[in-house]
Order: structure tokens, then sequence, then C-alpha cells
């Protein structure tokens, strides 16, 4: 399993994912699950994973490939956003079809799901989660952040502190709560941690950064974290038995 | 989907349940997933059920069928609670196996997970979980409490605020908590909830309270908790991006 998030702030999109893949528990390693394709001043793409890693790592390379050949729409050509995200899903449904219709058992052990987001120059900023099945959503004032891979355990503080007036700093913190809640409840998604920022109408990644165990500040931030959160519920009333 | 807990304390056991069972999300209706079978200052039995609804009542007629039958092993006769689980754990396994067998597609479908708590006379206060394969583990030192059914969103906080020289007032306050987060966070799970506790040698039920949506207290804790929390996550210091 994997946890990638994507927060849409008022400013900018901030992205997160582990990097922790594992067939099994005897078979780990570390992929990075933030991709991105960029063209300077004209756009910037983001593409998250959870799933089958070789799902993935084809449908990455099949859009990576196509980059080259101008006279086919990819990912650096096609005009906008929406049009990306029909793209990938294309791809990726092909992809998983592929591999289901391959002989091997139809089951939902080739399925990934993406989170895509970024900016072409004349369109806005956007930010969409596509299934397995080759459709896709995007974020609403409702839905202001999507989750994929193992999203449970992070979920109730993203539910409850996100604010989209927040500062990339502050929500670098609030995700890094959320991971580390994740992390704590779950050996399927581990350090390090990629963050990446892209800022509104910036065209370019604003910020990049891996997080690994030695990291001061993760380390900090999850132990205060527990004490907080441990003084949050030792402050609140009690139960009363009557 | 259910969400049931049991946190075994120093003094006893805290047991959380909620009500709502759904068939879809068009089929919903409240059974009580907290069960008891008792012998007054013998033994006190809790069984707590996370699964199929069928299967569940299936095992709990069983159970209760059997009692009046003194010159067979039944949940009120056996000697120890070990005995007890494994009464439980071959009855949900048979209860499983029988439907499967029944020309249905053998799937997980009639799945239960079970907790089953309390003492009987000559023996110390126990807490198991009973799997639907039949088997099933005791709390440790390591692991003082179970969670069955949509556990992952409740987990953090149990995992960092527990402690089991808690009162059951903070114990009840701690779980209300892990349940409100899960709540807000999954459609499955909901109000009202149920809530038992046995106190270690007692051999009655301690206390025993059904929290609905207008109960006062409940309210009041899921408002400051979510205050709290978002102060929790304000207070830590930012990430810097240098």
């Amino acid at each position: 399993m994997s946890y990638c998030v994507a927060l849409q702030l008022k400013s900018g999109i901030v992205f997160m994912a582990d990097t922790l893949t594992n067939a099994g528990v005897d078979n780990i390693s570390h992929y990075q699950k933030i991709h991105n394709w960029s063209k300077p001043n004209e756009r910037q793409i983001f593409l998250l994973t959870a799933g089958n890693l070789a799902t993935s790592q084809s449908v990455i390379s099949l859009l990576s490939e196509e980059v080259d050949d101008d006279s086919v729409e990819n990912i650096l050509n096609i005009p906008s956003m929406f049009q990306v995200a029909k793209l990938v899903a294309r791809i990726l449904r092909q992809t998983i079809s592929e591999m289901e219709g391959e002989g091997q058992e139809a089951s939902s052990k080739f399925d990934v799901t993406m989170i895509l987001g970024g900016q072409i120059v004349g369109g806005d900023m956007r930010l969409y989660m596509i299934y397995p099945e080759g459709n896709f959503i995007e974020v609403s004032e409702e839905q202001p952040f999507f989750q994929i891979g193992e999203t449970k355990y992070g979920k109730p503080i993203l539910v409850r502190a996100y604010d989209k007036m927040m500062s990339y700093e502050e929500a670098i913190k609030l995700l890094m709560v959320s991971f580390d809640s994740t992390i704590k409840a779950n050996l399927s998604v581990g350090l390090p941690l990629d963050i990446c920022v892209y800022e509104k109408d910036s065209f370019e990644v604003s910020f990049k950064e891996r997080i690994d165990k030695d990291n001061q500040y993760f380390r900090k931030l999850s132990d205060l974290w527990a004490t907080r959160l441990k003084d949050a519920v030792l402050d609140l009333p009690n139960f009363s038995l009557k």
C-alpha cells in the first residue's frame, strides 16, 4: 500500500507521498510516487500513484515516451488539464485491461489510483483523482483534498484541520501529522516522504524535499504531536458514570 | 460496516459499539452489537460483533439456545473464558461454513469478527478477538485493546492516548473521540453508541448506557474535540521552506 495526498489551497497545491512499496512484508523497496512533467513557464503537471507498481511504472513510461513525439497528443502538448486527465485515465485503463487480458485472473490486483494536479498556461490550476476504471473527479469547495492508498488513518485530522487559506508551511505540517498517524498505525506506509509544492500561476516547482527518518523536524513533530494529542484528550471533560 | 472496541484497563474492561448496520446505503437499520450472558456472582460474558448481520444473529441465537440445556457445554456452564472463546469460535466457523456451503458463492461476505470479554469466577478477566476462520487471540501488555469493523479512522487516537491506568470515565471519553473521528469520516458507522463497563471481580455489568444523537455530552465532546485538534495542529511548529 501507499499513502499520497494533495491539498488544494487558495495559493497553490501541496503534494505529499510516502515511498514504501511492498509485495508482501518480505519484499519491500522504495520508489518515488510523485512524478512531474513540465515545460518552463508553460505547464507543470504532477502525478501521484497508489496501487500496483508495475501498472504505475507502465503508465508513467508510456506518458514519458510519448513526450518526444510531437505529432501525437501527449502530456506536454495537450492544451488543458482536463485533456491531460482524460489522456492519463485512458492510458491507465488500457494498461490495466491489457494486464488483465494477458491470461492472468481478472481481479483488482493490477489496480492503480492516481492524483493529477497542476496548471497549463491560459487555464486554472486543477486537481483530479483518477480511478482504475478510467474515470476521474475534480476537487471542489466541499472536497478540497484527495487521498489515495492507505487513506483512513490520516483522514480525521485532515477533515478537522484543513483550511484553504493555510500557508504552505502550515499545510506541510498538517500533512506530516496525517502521515505520522498513518505510519504509526500501518506497516505498509513508510518514510522517506516526498513533498512538492506548486504555487498557482508560477509554472515551476516551488518547493521539493525528501523527508527521511533522520529529519529532525519530522521527529520533533511526531513526538510533540503524541504529547499534544494525549493532552488534548486529557483536557476534554470526562464522561460521567452518574 | 460496524465499529466496536474493547479497552482493557487495570480495573476492568470498557466496551463500545455503534448500532448502525447496512446492506447498501439504501438499506440501513439499527441493531445492538454488544451481547451479554451472565450468571449473578459467577460470570459475565460480553460478545461484540462486526460483519454479516445474519451470521452474527445466528451465532448469538445458537449460543443463547444452548443455555437452557445443561447437559451440553454452553456459554453459561463452561468452566473458563478460554473454553468460552473456543466454543464461540467453533460456532462462528460452523455458521459461516454452513452458509458458504449452501450454494452461495464462497466469498468473505458471510464473515463476522468478534470481541469476547468477561470473567468467570476462579479465573482472571479475559479479552479475546475471534476471527471468522475460528481462531482467536488474546490482549497483551503491548496490545491492550481490540477493534473490529471500521477500525482505521479511530485507531491513531487510541494508539496515542490509551493508558491502562485510565479511569472508566477517561476511557469512555477516549473511546467517544475515537468513535467521533470514525463517524465523521465514514457513513457506515453511526449513532447511537452502546457502552458497557465490566469491573474486574465484580461479576456484574457495572455500567451500561446508550448514547444517541441528542446526548449533550457527546455533542459537546465532538465540538470541543474539533477545536482542540485544530488548535493542537496550529500550536505545532510550522515546517520551514528554508
